[in-house]
């Protein structure tokens, strides 16, 4: 919306009451009928390659009804500052591409949706692929169209580096981790006296702490899709997408691109690269290093795209990282969850992987080779469940080979990373690596109110980073490793006080029960760090000794489908807040009859179709240390994080060396549009899609 | 109760059951029968006074009886680590202190509350006044009782600089100030184009950020009295208590004392002192910087130990700020609010202050001569009243001569803050300033759930940095001034997306009213930011253009009294979520019939006695600038604010040069004594007291 006074100022007062329907979009990062993408106020690394969507909107009804014709005239140039405008084929020294057409529908608020009245609207539109800008500084790009009406977007080439300064570099991405989630985690798992803290967890003892803002292009919440891209690309971009603008198109596939750090880096160094998580691999925060795509939920071509890069066009090479662990067999199962129903484990053996299916066979892969992990279906079973409450692990049927077994032999994310390291450690040799490794179930599991869980995983996270750094130490390999801990994004979740839930239990009405809860000075001490005789996990000093005293931590999120709360752990299996009463397609979300029998309802913040808890806005903690670190204090965007890390790199190519980039792209290829139209990108069918593939565990359509 | 383990090892298994009963606690501070004051696990500035409190409590009845006979003859020892242990008095050289005697009674759980069943213990007491460590170190005090059973103390004397780094230092605290608050603010207060904000925060632009954790000595949720008092004197202590440890004697002011930076300042430098809040001036925050006592609600004693310093015992002289500026006119109007019924306008006047109640006064006092500011009763009323919807000025009655007229002529935090620095600069000179300056009412509004109206002052809050920062500049100060910016604790908010608050007024029934929120994608962009030709507030750059608009922030809190939600600003004053059915003393808490009308019901996680939200968790950021700055990176506790602080200005006194912390402490005198009996001290009568004493407005207990 706010773009809007500034770049079309020729544009009707109705344009403005429009755009201003801000809760439905009619194309995010265009708030005027003609769109530029990348749009005004992009920022990029010198010589980072991109396409450019240029699109023109003619609505045939709805509030900016405008006869429904849209120019196929428009032009579109491209002048650095101080310069002169060129059109853009010229600039960049490619033929000019061909006019498209579609259309596509949107509502304009939620009474149009009541009434299922959408607004159509009709587009022409032309796409320049795999550009790039090399010379810092400021460009303006300008469409020109219907017949006198400007978009003007207003684009920075960062003046960076070009010099490595760190060798590795290691992002440790906390999924949906706040600093009120590490206060708590913190609470429970270390010991203090009279206030003072015996022992702290590894987060605390990093030298540099930063804020870094998440906010999306288009909404100020985001999803862990374009978080990631925005962390891996310098890129914000739209909900659900990752490594692409999002433009209206039909097709998923051919959104306009952004290289990823993983891409750049393979290009310029040829490091080595880990990907590891504890979420199945083609979830958003591990695919987006390598994922291009605007939805998702399309596990099976993004798999594909992590082995062989991109194909539909022609675009960086890219060969398949050089570690791949995590959980989702079912993109890797030969079946309806794999890309064209392919065997991925023999697509991967047959590029040269050692495959593990068990942690066993993991810590006995080769450091040399090429190495894919995936030890069980959906998501890796929590730390929690795999530590302490072991029980529910024989009530899955997760097995990696699909046999409806239970995954007994899993490693956990320490065991991920530590042998992610020996890995890139030897394949990388002199020219370094980069590693991404994410805690996945802090966010899944805050998703459905399982803070006991989520909290267990943000401590695995911790001792995986302090283990991280003594393997890193006995590798001669500290001092040359920058090493990032961050989130993609929050939850608005915090601890308010303590539960005597013996108390709250034996009270028998909700009005009652709540007089459990102890704030201020009864909140007392943390019990979770109180050895008690009887109860050994054997789980090591930064995990809590208890995790079911009975002063429990009163805890919770501001929006949450309606619920009930005991405050007392799970212990036979993740939670499940509230379930559907009604059903697929009309979703309507109720308290789950089986979820915490003998504690009091709490009603809903939020849509009754909401299953669970959702991301929120807050700023989230960056911990630096090792080279460059000092590039992460204080408080920027969530971008930054990926300049920073280009510049430490030394990723910047201010000049068109190789003139690689300035080749004539390539028509799309069918790929990925015939994968595409194999699943629907309306969003509540692909919600069920997944609930179906993903047997275990909750799955929510934004993590 | 994890000290007990270490620290009572004759302590029977009996003890370890009692002490994990948490949510009560016999005395905070003192898990076994013998209790230290400070206690095991204190940090000492070298030089910084204090007192010592030794009690051995003897049960009668419940869980720990012991015949309830306390031990008269308890020895007390100090022993530098290295040296040999001394009796305290000798190490010292003080007299032997008088054995003192009382009981108290207390509730074991919830169970036992509600049976009506305390437990009664008998105490034997010794308290060493006015004593002092010097050499940096580590000490082990140890208290012998009942033939054998030892409580050890390890003590820690920090080795810090006596050099003078920092001329000047502004400590600004946002009372109850988070990191997703700071989110919130700068979302509706600056205006980003796709993704980029055009302009941010002044807090955003500090060059060093940190997190300091806020938990209590004997409770891991903090109140501002406690959490102050860390922040000025290095020492974590109880809920409502500053100042002091909290010994369980009747009388509040007889608690063993700390000494607090704005004492050793004065002490050391004879720098200028300043104390600017929003809020009532006897408030915690501000009053902790000179106050002493457990219980934060005397506020007419407060206000005399503001001025005069300690009385009823030999302590740091101390002869009232050299700024004194906020609110709460009740404890400076003669009657039943004030010390003694006495005029403390008057009683300023006296000393040498000028006295200003309005803005026009207060632009035009002397720089030259002390400044007394009381500029209405309660609290100032909030930036969104004073400078948005002023309408609701003109219903108060808050004028600070009493006489119930409105105060109209009202200065905010900002024009407090730069006049407060003209005086300081001119007074303190060479020795420079020190001046905490509070915006109080981020808390105060969060406690009600008034969202606007808390990122209102936490935006004048960043608006009053700025203005500072620029003053100054102007001054040639700015390269001599510490600046840190923090909180005292947080409030568990968040924001989750939008509501569109015209649908979810025009929608019937609670569920259907819940699906207005619009999240992830549908949360859509800031409408704050968006100019309405038709609203101008002429508030500012860093402020919001529009507080009404139809796309509100969705945002609230995890802990919550039953209370309804439509999201909408609250036009004509401050917000009251919950009202009281049942009324004092079974107070009951129910949505207020008047609040939000058209809104949507959520019922509470809280006791159904709490009338607001209440504090949380999470560690709060810290900002800071200037000398010093490279001490306030990274996590840390709050006390170590105090620390760094006094380690720039250099007021560690490693030798006993003046001899006088060792002379003779003196016997206490009844001054405060009297004036504490003279207001109980049981919870829910003071509450009472407060709410009856501040007309306009919400104060809660633990603020």
């Amino acid at each position: 919306m706010v773009s809007a006074c500034k770049l079309a100022l020729t544009a009707a007062a109705s344009l403005l009451t429009l755009t201003a329907a801000q809760t439905f979009q009619r194309l995010g990062g265009c708030p005027t009928l003609g769109c530029v993408l990348p749009p005004d106020q992009t920022d990029f690394l010198a010589g980072q390659y991109f396409d450019i969507r240029l699109e023109v909107h003619a609505p045939v009804n709805g509030s900016e009804a405008n006869g429904g014709i849209p120019d196929p005239n428009f032009t579109f140039t491209i002048e650095k500052v101080g310069g002169a405008a060129q059109p853009a084929a010229s600039y960049f020294k490619i033929a000019e591409p061909a006019l498209e057409r579609w259309n596509f529908t949107w509502y304009e608020d939620l009474f149009a949706q009541d009434k299922k009245t959408p607004s159509v609207v009709r587009v022409t539109s032309k796409a320049y692929r795999r550009v790039a800008l090399y010379e810092p500084g400021e460009y303006v790009a300008t469409l020109n169209y219907y017949n006198g009406t400007k978009t003007v977007a207003n684009w920075v080439v960062r003046a960076l580096h070009q010099q490595k300064k760190a060798k590795n570099v290691i992002l440790f991405i906390g999924d949906g981790m706040t600093t009120n989630m590490i206060t708590a985690a913190r609470l429970i798992a270390h010991k203090s006296i009279n206030g003072k803290y015996q022992s702290t967890m590894q987060l605390d003892k990093f030298p540099v702490l930063g804020h870094q803002m998440t906010h999306s292009l288009d909404s100020y919440i985001t999803d862990s899709a374009n978080s990631a891209s925005a962390l891996y690309s310098g890129h914000k971009s739209t909900v659900n997408a990752m490594g692409v603008y999002v433009d209206s198109s039909p097709d998923a596939f051919d959104d306009p691109k952004v290289e990823t750090i993983v891409e750049i880096l393979t290009r310029i160094w040829g490091s080595a690269i880990g990907v590891v998580s504890t979420a199945f691999i083609a979830d958003a925060t591990p695919i987006a290093l390598t994922g291009h795509t605007r939805q998702r939920a399309h596990y099976g071509p993004l798999i594909d795209q992590a082995l062989h890069g991109i194909t539909n066009y022609t675009w960086t090479k890219f060969s398949g990282p050089d570690v791949f662990f995590g959980a989702g067999a079912e993109q890797f199962i030969p079946g309806s969850g794999s890309y064209q129903n392919k065997n991925y484990y023999t697509e991967f053996a047959n590029a040269g992987y050692s495959v593990s299916l068990n942690k066993t066979s993991l810590l006995k892969a080769s450091n040399t080779t090429k190495a894919l992990g995936i030890f069980c279906t959906s998501n890796l079973p929590v730390w929690l469940d795999r530590n302490v409450y072991t029980g529910y692990l024989n009530t899955t049927t997760n097995d990696p080979s699909g046999n409806k077994k239970p995954a007994l032999d899993l490693p956990g994310l320490k065991e991920m990373t530590l042998k992610a390291i020996d890995i890139l450690h030897a394949r990388g040799g002199d020219k370094g690596f980069f590693m991404m490794s994410e805690a996945a179930s802090i966010d899944k599991q805050m998703h459905s109110l399982d803070y006991d869980r989520a909290l267990g995983d943000l401590l695995e996270l911790d001792d995986t980073v302090n283990a991280t750094i003594e393997k890193l130490k006995a590798l001669g390999e500290l001092n040359n490793t920058l090493i990032i801990v961050t989130a993609d994004h929050g939850h608005g979740f915090d601890v308010f006080g303590s539960a005597d839930t013996t108390y709250l239990s034996s009270q028998s009405d909700d009005r009652s029960k709540r007089n459990a809860i102890g704030v201020y000075q009864s909140a007392g001490l943390s019990q979770y760090t109180v050895t008690n005789a009887s109860i050994s996990y054997n789980t090591g000093v930064n995990f809590p000794v208890n995790w079911d005293p009975r002063y429990t931590l009163a805890q919770g999120v501001g929006a949450m489908p309606d619920h009930r709360e005991n405050y007392k752990v799970h212990k036979s299996g993740p939670r499940l807040p509230a379930t559907n009463v009604t059903g697929f397609p009309s979703d309507d979300y109720f308290v789950n009859p089986k979820d915490n029998t003998d504690g009091f309802i709490v009603n809903g913040t939020l849509p009754t179709y909401e299953a669970q808890g959702v991301h929120s806005l807050t700023d989230v903690p960056v911990f630096a240390m090792g080279p460059c670190q000092e590039l992460f204090g204080g408080v920027y965007g969530n971008i930054d994080i990926f300049f920073n890390i280009a510049n430490c790199l030394g990723l910047a190519q201010p000049t068109n060396a190789t003139g690689t980039a300035n080749s004539t792209s390539t028509a799309p290829a069918s790929q990925f549009t015939g994968a595409a139209s194999g699943i629907s990108v309306e969003r509540k069918l692909w919600v069920g899609l997944v609930v179906l593939q993903m047997a275990i565990g909750w799955v929510a359509v934004n993590m």
